[in-house]
């Protein structure tokens, strides 16, 4: 049932970048290898919107001519890399799943892919997302939903569904997406590869079609946290530590305390016990007094009233090339009044300045990264222990506190639960990223592809 | 009609200052003239909210003994002055105008206070204001409607309306008031003396009962320019061109745009010539296109918000503690939806970027206070010229711009209309102030009172 593995199921970064320095492969084969596979595993998994073989190709031209002259780009030099549909590609079409865009293409690259460009990356495609980034399904998209390699009759997640499946079935070592509220970590913990949100603004998010402004992050996806590693540090405006390069294996991570889920939702305790096995046993961190209320209460009313905002025009003009949940979505966040988003931005603030208190003396925040295995695509309520579990407040309850809160975090693989990946996130604060991968290269390492 | 003019009635602060140190008269003897003003015209105006003899004689002797002792804090030194009930004395009540606050007494001074006792000033009272400040009428208030000295059956205009009265009629030479959209410039062009508000932020707010903290703004009221000028230098936390003293009889003054008030709100036409009168023939600007929708609904949407955020509370637990009409208000201010609110923020960005266009290489624009004169106590619509005038709107046409961009704004006396004062209002950019006050200084003289 699973996806049979593609081209870079298994390969890292580094091994990729040494294969071709030592001439055991080209650039261009390697963007054949990631075209083929888009091609082939394509129908089945949804996972790209458009698939840019001539470009790719040239790009990787490029890349190999530059190489041969001695001009290295660094370790994403001549790497295939897919970019979710929400943020823009000069020259591609950009539907941002939605059926208002779709025969908009963008003249300029987003920031991040002119990071991309400049660090030698070859741009196969864009991958699918949940319509305007606008849910963590990953299965509302005027292009259809995007599939689990896993098992392809159930979601992606979302809204980075189409990358974190991309990654997933091996199609390529690397993709970029978007979080809003959990749509780089949620979808990369479904599909079992690894996912990261940097700091509010690390990676710049120009050229990203805003879904909420004040949490909007662009992230990596890659099979592990070390290429997110890599990636990130490629991508960054400006990467703490990486002068020091205290993100490698020579640091023994930081200091880390677990957060039991259960204080922010009563998910699926398979899934709480297969992620706490790949931590040492860490000390356990208890959440301040009300911190997960007003926490989801302030992500829920800034994001409503700016995503409300950004689609207003289109809402009265042409609601019906909404997609049906997504239009309801809208009009009750445009519903939301504006002394509700007032109080929410002096509540982040106040969420700001219980941080320090929030780590308790720990580097590091550890809590599985959803608290439940991929439900099936469409699939929007499921019984669990004979409750009645909502497929969307699930899957953003333990993602969605760090974007309010703007931190980096990360998931990496932690096994499978009835055959489904499940995901560890680590959270730290800004500055602090060394310490955070170095805490996920020191984890019992697990494989679940 | 009119109030018969009380001790401080023409006398600057200047002239009061020398005669405290010339020994014609003592701060404790200025305080009982002030006092006893109080007294006298409480009752016709409705100024004061809370008279503080004890306070304030102590206070005086203080002063005295200091002046006595060689210890001199400057121009405001032993000088009688009044402070808006929305602004908190530490020991005396604070009404904010509400019947929900009846027994609210702070036990610390707000910061501008911290700042009249620095300088040595001697607080007589605290003033009427508009309930919780939200509105420009001045008359609806737990402790009645303020009154206008020229005119006591007419509006003193608001929410400063006590601190403009107490000032027009004489009973002080100084008074801090707020102005969130004109709150101290419309009551003190109404009752014919000058307001300034400074830049956003220049004296602080710390301590002053919210309104729309976006656009709260601690003002001065006094007879003259020169005495706001001088008030101001002591209680703003910077300001420029304090060394240069630029601001006094020195320099011309900066070239001054002239704004016709019918681009902005179509008012009373012999107020704008009245006011255009005692200008130089200056040039006129035009306001970029669209400037004075985008700022109209900019203001509204975030004051709406905002102070509907101040009060949910309120609103939920005990709405008939507010006044009927200032309950309507908040009522229909909880229902702007949020996203109004983003696209406000987002405009109020975007009209930041236009200011030196408005200038249009002038360093002042010119333009009335109000654009009518002051209506009747409790009047919320009257005909002019066969029109039917909404008198909030009216009031607050001219001034609440200012707020939004957080520009300096001067209002000073500009003659009379049917023997009621007018304002000509003068606006800059922060760190032009000096120039501002120089182009006030340069004008034709005006006396109306």
């Amino acid at each position: 049932m699973p996806i049979p593995p593609g081209p870079f199921a298994g390969r890292t970064i580094t091994d990729l970048a040494r294969d071709l320095r030592d001439g055991h492969v080209t650039a261009t084969e390697l963007a054949g290898q990631a075209l083929a596979a888009a091609e082939a595993l394509g129908p089945a998994l949804n996972a790209f919107v458009t698939v840019d073989a001539p470009g790719a190709l040239a790009a990787a031209r490029r890349a190999d001519e530059e190489l041969a002259a001695g001009a290295d780009r660094g370790p994403l030099h001549g790497l295939p890399v897919a970019v979710k549909d929400l943020i823009m590609v000069a020259g591609l079409p950009a539907t941002m799943g939605s059926r208002h865009f779709t025969a908009y293409v963008p003249d300029t690259d987003a920031a991040c892919v002119t990071g991309l460009r400049r660090a030698g990356a070859v741009i196969v495609g864009k991958t699918t997302t949940h319509e305007f980034a606008y849910g963590p399904t990953g299965d509302r998209s005027a292009n259809g939903p995007s599939r689990n390699p896993r098992d392809p009759a159930r979601m992606s997640g979302g809204s980075s569904g189409g990358s974190a499946a991309a990654v997933a079935a091996g199609i390529v070592p690397l993709a970029i997406g978007t979080d809003t509220g959990g749509s780089v970590r949620i979808p990369a913990a479904l599909c079992g590869v690894a996912g990261f949100k940097p700091a509010f603004g690390a990676i710049p998010a120009d050229g990203v079609f805003p879904l909420s402004r004040s949490y909007d992050h662009v992230g990596v996806l890659a099979g592990g946290a070390e290429d997110c590693l890599i990636a990130y540090r490629r991508l960054a405006a400006d990467v703490p530590g990486e002068a020091g390069d205290a993100g490698d294996a020579g640091d023994a991570g930081g200091s880390v305390g677990w957060i039991d889920p259960i204080a922010m939702y009563g998910g699926d305790p398979r899934v709480t016990r297969a992620v706490r096995a790949v931590l040492e046993a860490d000390e356990e961190v208890r959440l301040p007094e009300g911190f997960v209320q007003e926490v989801r209460e302030t992500y829920v009313a800034v994001q409503s009233c700016e995503t409300a905002a950004v689609h207003a025009e289109r809402l009265r003009r042409a609601p019906e090339l909404f997609d049906p949940a997504v239009l309801e979505r809208l009009r009750v966040a445009a519903q939301v009044p504006g002394w509700r988003y007032v109080r929410a931005l002096e509540a982040r603030q106040r969420l700001a300045g219980v941080v320090d208190v929030l780590f308790g003396g720990h580097d590091v925040l550890a809590m599985p990264t959803v608290p439940i295995v991929a439900p099936l695509v469409d699939e929007r309520e499921f019984a669990l222990d004979g409750r009645a579990v909502e497929v969307r407040p699930a899957l953003l309850a333990l993602t969605s506190p760090w974007n309010v809160l703007g931190l980096p975090a990360l998931t990496v693989p932690a096994g499978l639960v009835d055959g489904l990946p499940v995901g560890l996130q680590l959270v730290c604060r800004p500055g602090d990223e060394p310490r955070l991968f170095a805490t996920a290269a020191r984890l019992t390492p697990v494989t679940v592809l």
